[in-house]
């Protein structure tokens, strides 16, 4: 008689963004002349990059023709496009990262929920709150979080490390010793970053308690502050006790395109076992690549017109982050964030929580956005913008939020 | 101090196709001059058919313009994709699968090897051998296979049914009660099937037992003969026990194009939980959903063109199976396979073991198979050749295999 993973079983409710798309129905419905205003999901509006474009067009005719097609990939990725990401993203940094330390795949969320699987499942995770779900919720369905204490809205066994105005929404060094940190810099859901001198020291924590630390830099393309690290092995040590994940989601608008890649240097090691190879068998075994026009897609994003396209993209939707910042701001908002991230968090006016904000800005302004408190019991009283809408529909919202 | 996942040790060496990579790779540096022929992995050949790379622009085209660019994909997949499969491949056999039963993904090997993390860590599961490694080694990676036992080429805690010539390699009915019995017909590496009366008794032993049947359909496109069936919900009851996995890899060429689906009915309950609701957690926690472009590509197999020019290219594959079975029946080979399947399976002569004669083929005759060993311990004395090279080139390689 086979049994389910009970596991499933203890994850609370419903997942944040279908909660906001069933109150947004349900607004839209009662008032079908109100113009909504979506800057709640972290989902991109611009089309893709002209050369992103003409990449995938070619790919696509060198699919129809037997002396080009391409079937199966390479395990790891193709090498023209790993190689374009070891040049790009690690060498112009000045640091030294090889092709076979690169995992291409086709999502950071897919990479953040599986990258676990490598580890023991005693192992103790640390993560900041508030966070982006997936790191705990993949956690909790391995049996890694223990129990679920809704009254608190948090996992028995899982280390929080609270991000508060205090501490400009930075995480402290957490006080129980973990084996697994999650790090997301610059921070989803709160805009906010660490300097390097800062993240050095997370490094040098994690190299000291034996700990790895799991490092989503999905928001680096946003980076606008000089002593802000893109990378965690800007610092020293750090290829000793991190993996670095990376998507083309936010950096080239792949929301819908599929791709990503993860970082593990064979330095990585437990004991003589590298990380480097476990992950390499997982990839081997359980996935099949990722579809060569969308890689050929990616190389693209490396061509120096792709660069100029997509870094028109980002100062685009970081103009639209200004607009919300500046616009909030000037109307009285506590905010954050919307610097070096596409995200802005802000203090929900007067004593309403998260949700009471939400119903208020979506009756009042018909604007929707994302409750901090989805994020984790310290995202409470906050209130999360992204900057991924259009200018005009930006502007319109911070008017008639400004009205109110 | 962080710990790894010690199941990962346990798996025996490389992968099967990575061994195979090393020998030719060697023969080849050693003999230049010589021309290689591979009918070894099942990867295949012809290019996408032009509905399909007609489908690709046209997407691709959409994705260029603000009005028509698409970001993240509906969790299930697209309802075009999910509304064309419910009719194509179950509305016209008189099954009734809905569209929210219908899972997208970019391949069954991801799904194959993450499907099992629904089900408890203590269920047992029961696998064909020889059979596709996936299955078992994404299992022994959870820790639901035991220990490796190198003298025998098993896992202790794994149930194998034995495919055989006697039972013209169909599997028998466990003796011991498994929890996840993993089917797939039409057979890889065996090229075997079984008609729908067979495929009945297994349906109802699971209902019976209260185990879940996987079922990877990913070569029903080649199934010619009529009493076999291409979905396993043609039988009586199947949506009570039965897990269907499908590929677009095979049946439209899309190995290098990455496109899959799941069908779990709601039926398919433990207690009151539905295996669906598990399989739609873990997929909107940890995908993000296939790209647009491919699910469009996906969708064109469907038309009337996509329909017309996938049947010639699995006619073309299908004429190379027959040249393989044929001329190794000539030649005196004891062939089974290639009626319902693009693979042949075939006895290796004399006493030879498979990889002796993987290394015969290799140096006498420069074609790659597949050792059938390689599949597990019942596959020793067996040999995979596959029917998706060139017609030139399968010809070519018979007729030296016949020479010899």
């Amino acid at each position: 008689m086979f049994k389910i993973n009970e596991n499933y079983l203890k994850l609370p409710g419903s997942y944040l963004f279908s909660d906001i798309g069933k109150k947004v129905k349900a607004f839209t419905e009662a008032n079908p002349d109100k113009k909504i205003i979506r800057l709640g999901i972290g989902d991109v509006t611009l089309p893709l990059a002209p050369a992103v474009i003409d990449a995938l067009h070619k790919a696509t005719d060198e699919m129809a023709v037997k002396e080009t097609f391409k079937g199966y990939a390479p395990d790891l990725g193709y090498e023209f496009l790993r190689t374009a990401i070891a040049e790009n993203d690690y060498k112009t940094r000045g640091v030294d990262i090889t092709i076979d330390e690169i995992f291409i795949s086709d999502g950071a969320k897919s990479d953040s929920g599986n990258i676990q699987e490598i580890f023991d499942l005693n192992n103790k995770i640390a993560v900041c709150d508030p966070v982006y779900p997936v790191y705990v919720d993949s956690n909790a369905m391995a049996g890694r979080t223990g129990e679920f204490l809704p009254e608190l809205g948090r996992w028995s066994e899982v280390i929080y490390m609270p991000c508060t105005e205090e501490s400009n929404f930075a995480p402290e060094l957490p006080k129980v010793e973990p084996d697994i940190i999650y790090l997301c810099f610059p921070n989803n859901p709160t805009g906010s970053t660490i300097n390097k001198a800062e993240l050095q020291k997370w490094v040098d924590y994690a190299n000291k308690a034996g700990a790895v630390i799991i490092y989503d830099a999905a928001y680096e393309a946003y980076i606008s502050e000089e002593d802000v690290p893109h990378s965690i092995y800007e610092c020293q040590g750090a290829k000793t006790c991190a993996i670095e994940l990376r998507s083309f989601s936010k950096n080239a608008g792949f929301t819908g395109t599929r791709l990503a890649f993860t970082v593990i240097p064979k330095e990585l090691k437990c004991g003589d076992v590298m990380l480097n190879s476990l992950w390499a068998r997982r990839h081997g075994t359980k996935f099949n690549g990722t579809p060569y026009i969308i890689q050929a897609a990616g190389a693209a994003v490396y061509t120096e017109e792709g660069k100029r396209q997509t870094k028109e993209q980002i100062a685009y939707y970081m103009n639209n982050a200004k607009v919300i910042r500046e616009g909030l701001a000037a109307a009285g908002y506590h905010v954050s964030g919307g610097v070096n991230a596409p995200y802005i968090w802000l203090k929900t006016p007067g004593k309403m929580t998260s949700w009471e904000f939400f119903d208020y800005l979506l009756k009042e302004a018909n604007v929707v956005g994302t409750p901090g408190s989805g994020f984790g019991p310290h995202g409470e009283g906050y209130f999360r913008l992204t900057a991924f809408g259009t200018y005009e529909n930006t502007l319109e919202a911070i008017e008639r939020i400004k009205k109110l």
